[in-house]
């Protein structure tokens, strides 16, 4: 079991780098600069979560990870020789991967370090998220949270799913690939179909 | 008298919330983006502070933070259900409430933790601005802290007074209070006549 | 030795606090707020590192560092009175000495806590440059990194040529000079010359 988590986790850390290092091809950073940010894409929803909870952050205790961030970036550049015209779906769908197994995988991690499960959903939903934002603010572009294709809800959705899958008996494991699943296909669809909830709207009068 | 801080800090983390709600509206995001922009706002600065002192971050010692955060934001969208305009001011004023409260409710944990004087204050001061200025960068908007209406200011005096009258052997409930009417006045003051500090302006010139 | 690292650590802190101060002057902020800017530059690199390596954060264990910053905030001020034009070179000048001090006194305070070589080049890289980061998102500037001279690539080579200097048997004191040296060189001549490193770049096109 904790074979598999791993390699979950390995994944996560591998396709948020991946969307770090695309979203560093369209500002025309230098190959350090393309490192920097695929790191801290990868690592930083984590960080915060480790940082809240407490615990030791993971990339400190193993750092693999910043082997296997170093190794993305530079397969990305490498791969990506020359200015290539790459579709913008590319950034969306790697970023959803890497949504879907962090939200999921922190909340599992909160839950095992024994946060109450409403503090595990949020973690997770911070360790899906958090990581994008900051990529996201660093480029000054608005972050894919604040755009309407139901981001925040397949974070959550994700935590939730797994809390009810574990809840009911479910392996942690299967619970876990589930709930994985389950908010990776509700992310994808609402890219795909361009879907978005409701918008709430306030228009604003000066004074 | 822990009665009456447990209040005032509910009552912070309720008017960033609507805070953030409110900036959330302009953007037009989806009720799990407003109830995310809205919890980002509301605990952001009370994180950063309880991070920093290495003491429990108080969310997750208390889950009924989450819980007023998330009616806060439900019923923002509930009660403002259709596009309506609202005047700008209400976001400033919510924020000011926000400011005053935890600036000093910040400063005054704290010290009860045992930091020193200097760095209570700006402990004040982070737990004051920190949220509200996440809230602005992930929503692409110049912070509150950086245009000119003494807004850092408000903050630091906070802190410094309840310092002040507890020092002078007022009781840690009349200091707070006071010291938030003090700041809170300072700050809507500015707002209302809209008053600024001289400021502090460089021109450049390339090379 | 102590005595030296201490000297650097606060030249760091002086130059980096200078250099938000200078850019709080573009956007004509009020003097609280130019203390604010210079102190979120100053310390946010350290403030992570420690928070992430779970050990006191500096400024809170010794608050000098609170006093100076406050004091070349308000000599930045008292010099610079008047509306002038400043050469746009002496923000980046400050920025890189503070980038690359801090890039290898934070390499070397993460090896004394016991980090990893690989974290602990991570960590001085943090270190080196997440202030200025801060210092740019909050002034809604592209940061300094995502542009392209030679600026990760400066921090990194700071931290790793104290390893080497260091593993090579040169004494701590000398190892840190030299590395900063190096680190500095690197970044003052890239900003000189304008010498950028061939840019990783991807054009998108929708879908």
């Amino acid at each position: 079991m904790f074979e598999l988590l791993r390699w979950l986790d390995l994944f996560g850390v591998i396709v948020f780098a991946l969307s770090g290092a695309l979203m560093a091809g369209r500002y025309k950073l230098d190959p350090f600069g393309v490192v920097v940010l695929s790191a801290v894409t990868a690592v930083g929803g984590g960080t915060i979560r480790d940082v809240i909870l407490d615990t030791t952050v993971f990339w400190v205790a193993d750092p693999i990870y910043l082997f296997v961030i170093l190794m993305t970036a530079i397969l990305t550049i490498l791969i990506i020789r020359r200015p290539k015209r790459i579709p913008k779906r590319f950034l969306l769908i790697a970023d959803a991967f890497g949504l879907a197994l962090f939200a999921v995988l922190g909340t599992q991690k909160s839950l095992n370090l024994g946060a109450p499960i409403p503090v595990a959903i949020v973690m997770g939903t911070i360790t899906g998220v958090a990581g994008g934002m900051i990529r996201d603010v660093l480029c000054n572009v608005i972050p894919m949270i604040l755009r309407q294709e139901i981001y925040a809800l397949a974070a959550m959705l994700g935590g939730c799913l797994f809390v009810v899958f574990h809840t009911f008996g479910l392996s942690e494991n299967v619970s876990t690939i589930c709930a994985i699943v389950g908010a990776l296909k509700l992310r994808l669809a609402a890219i795909y179909w361009q879907v978005s909830l409701p918008a709430f709207h306030i228009s604003e009068k000066e004074q």
